[in-house]
């Protein structure tokens, strides 16, 4: 009994017989507890197997052991039971750890050293980058990305990490046979052909509501770190952080203008004693990884006509802000958005007279 | 000779004997010790008269008393000595408080309850709105606004603290004779009349660049707390932080994007421990303040035209990046930057399918 109790990945293509009996355990016992990840643990201390517990709590009526294993056959993953030598020992720590892990991809990936970038969905055009610039520096550092595949900020972490030749693991709040949002399915198929996409909810389960703030423990379970790049007051992500912090994870965050509603939540956390992120090297220092020392990620900021116009009308020398909307033929209106954005990216700057110039890079 | 040496505010207009003698002996004293204030206290403790200590080091050569009280009383300014009745308790509590300080406008202002807001003079558009949001807001609250009359967020702190009908001080690294930078003559005039403008530095000096270091050192020595708007890498505002920190008063520092030049100071100030500002009422709850709870400041974000147009085009229904384009006529390239600013300023947002909208203000 306890050789099956630690047994390690049930794959559905085994056509071992006593495999199958306890894969078709195991997802019963899914299927009645994986909603109440607490009971669960406490029913796994008590029977040592997850027959022991159905046999007391009996099997879900409609439950086919034989139909769902087809059925997780036919999605690719696996299954990996608490307490087995596959399990990744960060989550199984926590004090709601899933009973049973479904994974698609490499079972592996989950016990490397990860950081998880989580944030807004509908995040701004710097928290993507800094989220995809991040991903990848980490990535490259050899760290797995840890996100949630939602629009926004989590989806650029993956694509960051990817683009790297990194890896990254996709921690989803709907069955293995799912993938929301829907658009993100090749973005899923592309993380578990290096990572993994995982989940420990039942074949079949929609992505509802109470799903995602107990999917975000996962993430943090999951990972050794957590950043969170940008986050409104009341979001999802804030959610994570807490479960961060009560499981021991180190929490970042990156800092924002006060004035972006998106940097209110991670400007909060920063108050509250998370890490403020100034870029990759503070995150590999605090994990104890070494790594070459990179510049702070340089946001590639694709200009606009307009901003490239202001650039060459002060290549041969500074303006005053008339003076260049002389030379542009503009209003200065017209073109007052692109010299923020120029002076965030640090392309233009102030001269001692309140000219605009060209800035020096040489910092 | 105590009685003396206790001596309240000394003013050139005052025809007294004994006054015109004491104010002649502080003002030679300041030409012969103002640049070494530690030297300076040092001796003031020895000899407990200025008149003592320049009896041991001989009054400097071309100083002539009259001339200079008759300067001074051209100024407007008054001479507040140390150990005065006049002389602000919080300064004359730090290591080296200055000697003599020269004093145009309300020597009371000195005394109140003050909040430094200082940072970089080639400041972004967002660091200027945000020192003088807070400088106003703050202002409103009784606080007296501290700064170094430097061009970008000195100004604008001054600006906003006068412009909310509040007080402000601004401490010079040159002569009370003189305006550095000299287009802040009408700011400095200003302050003057209902705040102060300060210096410990004799008539007639030029801003010399090590003035500034020794300048900063005031400014957080006559402020309860000191904030930093923006400073980039190596910069003035960090000098200020760290007298600020020595001095025993609360640093804040205003959080910005981990990308921009001129954020990379003040975050790194809040990784080292700095408060993070969200908002006044962070400030004011710190300081021990009351006052009504203010929104975050709104920054009243001038909209281009092309940017009017993007709202416009979205009033009656959400669009895609692209879908947008072709309703304005335009390439994507043309209007990115724009896109972002409205983010930031919470003006649009992304909806469930990645579409722009007009973003609610119902928050």
């Amino acid at each position: 009994m306890s050789c099956e109790f630690t047994a390690d990945v049930l794959d559905p293509a085994n056509p071992d017989r006593a495999s199958r009996r306890l894969l078709g355990d195991w997802l019963a016992f899914q299927r009645a507890f994986g909603l109440k990840p607490e009971a669960a643990a406490e029913l796994l201390r008590e029977y040592r197997h997850p027959a022991g517990a159905l046999a007391v709590s009996g099997v879900p009526e409609s439950f086919d052991r034989n139909r769902e294993i087809a059925a997780l056959l036919r999605t690719g993953a696996v299954a990996v039971p608490l307490r087995s030598a596959a399990y990744p020992a960060r989550l199984a720590g926590i004090s709601d750890p899933a009973a049973l892990l479904v994974v698609r991809g490499d079972v592996r990936a989950l016990s490397e050293t990860s950081v998880a970038i989580v944030g807004a969905r509908a995040a701004t055009v710097y928290g993507k980058q800094t989220a995809r610039s991040l991903a990848a520096d980490l990535a490259r550092a050899g760290v797995v990305i840890v996100s949630g595949l939602a629009r926004g900020i989590d989806a650029e972490a993956h694509w960051g990490a990817l683009e790297a030749g990194g890896r990254t693991i996709a921690v989803q709040a709907c069955g293995i046979d799912r993938v929301y949002p829907s658009e993100h399915r090749a973005l899923a198929d592309r993380i578990a052909a290096s990572g993994a996409v995982v989940t420990e909810l039942p074949l079949g389960e929609p992505p509802l509501r109470p799903y995602f703030p107990l999917r975000n423990r996962l993430i943090s379970g999951l990972s050794t770190a957590v950043v969170i790049v940008e986050a409104r007051e009341r979001s999802g992500s804030l959610i994570t952080a807490n479960h961060a912090a009560n499981q021991g994870r180190d929490v970042f965050a990156v800092p924002g203008p006060l004035t972006a509603p998106t940097s209110v939540g991670t400007n909060r956390l920063i108050r509250d004693g998370a890490y403020v992120v100034l870029g990759p090297d503070e995150i590999c220092s605090e994990l104890g990884l070494t790594r070459e020392p990179l510049a702070r990620p340089q946001v590639a900021c694709e200009l606009s006509a307009l901003a490239v116009e202001i650039l060459g009308a002060l290549v041969d020398a500074p303006a005053s802000r008339d003076e260049l909307a002389r030379r542009l033929g503009r209003e200065p209106a017209e073109f007052a958005l692109e010299l923020v954005e120029l002076e965030f990216a640090n392309r233009i700057a102030e001269d001692r007279d309140g000219r605009l110039k060209i800035a020096s890079r040489l910092r």
